[in-house]
């Protein structure tokens, strides 16, 4: 049925790549966005065209942005000596929202995962590496915050390895118990990781 | 963080805008998007731009096409003298799948609803009436084919109503326990209303 109305199933293939939409979201989305008013759907539509004309990766730090350099890498006012470095711009986001850091950042465009097919070469190491280089010495701490998963932990073991020569001190952020969270319900291995990783307080 | 990306941000704040997508969910697919190859970005706002100019409303039966009156309307093979009526053009496309039905059908647009506020006035009863008056006697038989649901219900009561002194014959869909399923797990409900309507074999 749906064959016979060209724009509709093409809208509905085309949402069906988007990660986590089945056929039947797909098709539910579509249906709704045909009864959306006109103004709204092309709103998406344009909004879909801006973030691909406008929105690119910053050439120093891989940030999203629309100004390249990035407005971090670019901000006087912030820490140049010290590297946050994260797997995607969207742990840079979640870490730039508690206002704690004040430094600069650098986004390996993901982790190694041998099961996905990612090696070292498709992240941005290198590049890293060329630019703890060229800073030369005023970048003296690199802060490794990839994810707590076996992934994010194998890239930040290789990351580490290849900063090992560049002399910046490396550090890894902790892993333990959440602030607030109860070690009644607290997962084995994070209870486990926490008593490892303990801090000396006297 | 966001904030300094407007159009990621604008993008964010469209697909947070679709049914059953949050802001987390909007985020991950504004982040796919960006990290897609652009031509397949561009496909889906084409896509849906396509959709909102070339898809309609069959202003005879209300189903989706791109052509006035629709592909089903317009089949001189359908069978004129029937017409199955369905909340939603997803409807049709369900029972079109079936390759059982080869009459006509008319779409209400939605079904009674006091909680959302959809009264007659929303639906399309009123064109349904008009149909069937204007066929002068070619529609002979209505099957009201709205959802097992106490809005479905509701609306196939009233839409009896209106059709009473039409003069066609007015037909509800059969309800019970679905085909190849087990009494066992059957709802109380179904269970009951199988056995109300019982069909007489012999």
């Amino acid at each position: 049925m749906v064959e016979h109305i060209g724009p509709l199933e093409r809208l509905i293939e085309e949402l069906g790549k988007l990660p986590g939409v089945g056929q039947k979201s797909a098709a539910r989305l579509a249906f709704f966005l045909l009864k959306h008013p006109e103004g709204e759907a092309l709103a998406l539509a344009e909004a879909i065209i801006d973030l691909k004309r406008n929105v690119r990766y910053c050439s120093t730090c891989f940030n999203v942005t629309t100004d390249d350099p990035c407005h971090i890498c670019s901000d006087p006012k912030r820490d140049r000596s010290v590297v946050c470095i994260v797997e995607q711009p969207q742990d840079l986001i979640a870490i730039e929202r508690t206002g704690e850091y004040r430094g600069l950042y650098h986004v390996l465009m993901g982790a190694l995962s041998p099961i996905g097919g990612i090696g070292p070469e498709d992240l941005t190491v290198d590049r890293l590496v060329e630019r703890i280089i060229q800073s030369g010495g005023e970048i003296r701490e690199a802060i490794i915050a990839t994810n707590p998963t076996s992934d994010g932990e194998a890239t930040a073991t290789y990351v580490a390895g290849e900063l090992g020569e560049s002399g910046v001190t490396v550090s890894r952020i902790a892993q333990g118990l959440p602030v607030g969270s109860n070690l009644e319900h607290a997962d084995n291995v994070t209870m486990a990781r926490s008593i490892h990783t303990r801090r000396k307080l006297i």
